[in-house]
């Protein structure tokens, strides 16, 4: 779409395009959809979105203490007096953190490691918030620690280093069990997943 | 997500996932997904993507000769002067002239109906920018009017009606052609297709 709307200059629709393609969900195609659709709803929809991206931008901020990105810090999860503190629930990313909450609805605290351990990638505890959550366990108020890592290679590594560098700590430490999905089929299960579920079975 | 990001109040993190997910092709868990893939890419992709929709908001502008929506008025393919003249692609909608212009890559002008005659909608000629198709058709510039409307009943029937109102113009009125897509296999195309290609078959 060369000569229909400028060469792709800042200010151009093409420009726009070519940011909104960035964003995860959208690509090339769905990208000049989108614009067309905020192009057509400059009022209702294109300006109050860039209102809402410039304001967020500005002030949202990662919590001190949990890592959750937020408008406030520490965060709302962390200063909610209602949630139960006995509980530290540790994810990979923020993202997890907001399924956990969302859509597991676990009214405990976070911690947010910013990633996993990995060789490959160069990646070791340093990198990670890991010692903040070990003086956070410290905290008389904590009994235990969850680790919810990714139930991959590099997920369940990190859970095992952070499992061991707990054990002093006087917390209780547990993990996401593994097993078959609910309303999964076995049969379209790999054979890790089905193997972890027999491990884990339990008198009914 | 209700406390650890607020309460979903403008300038907040569910007030940002609401408005993605307004957008075409995001949907309230990619919005979501989206939203933390921008707060953490602020400066790279955010605040840009933020300027552009502002900015984008602000300038464009519907061309007065063609409808097309572009940054200046009239818009870049009514002014280039490399475009054949002579000819005039009719569409329903502009995301119909990006893709004539991007995808097929017609480089004659074009009109932007602004939708369908449709009964139903109570949509007459007059709520399309069909009267100033007509007085340019009278251009002794342009020879041939080419009616690109969509396949659909409203379309066909909107097609219909422009030819008879360019008839007396001078002006050749053509259409798309119907039949079988290009790749298409024939045991998965609808009757309505099939029966229009085989009445439009042509020697071989």
């Amino acid at each position: 779409m060369s000569a229909s709307h400028g060469m792709g200059g800042p200010g151009t629709i093409e420009a726009l395009i070519q940011l909104l393609a960035k964003v995860p969900g959208l690509g090339p195609r769905s990208a000049r959809r989108a614009a067309l659709h905020l192009l057509k709803r400059r009022e209702s929809l294109m300006e109050p979105l860039a209102r809402a991206l410039k304001d967020t931008a500005q002030s949202v901020k990662t919590c001190s203490i949990c890592h959750n990105i937020d408008m406030t810090d520490p965060c709302h999860v962390c200063t909610d007096p209602k949630r139960d503190r006995s509980q530290i629930c540790v994810v990979e990313e923020v993202g997890d953190l907001w399924a956990m909450d969302r859509v597991v609805g676990f009214r405990g605290l976070y911690h947010v490691l910013g990633g996993t351990l990995s060789a490959l990638d160069g990646i070791g505890p340093e990198d990670l918030n890991v010692g903040q959550l070990v003086e956070r366990a410290k905290n008389p108020e904590v009994k235990e620690v969850i680790l919810a890592t990714n139930a991959t290679v590099d997920g369940q590594t990190t859970a095992h280093y952070i499992a061991e560098r707990l054990s002093n700590t006087g917390v209780t430490v547990s993990a996401l069990a593994h097993g078959v999905p609910v309303g999964g089929e076995l049969d379209y299960l790999d054979e890790g997943t089905l193997f972890a579920a027999l491990k884990a079975r339990k008198p009914v």
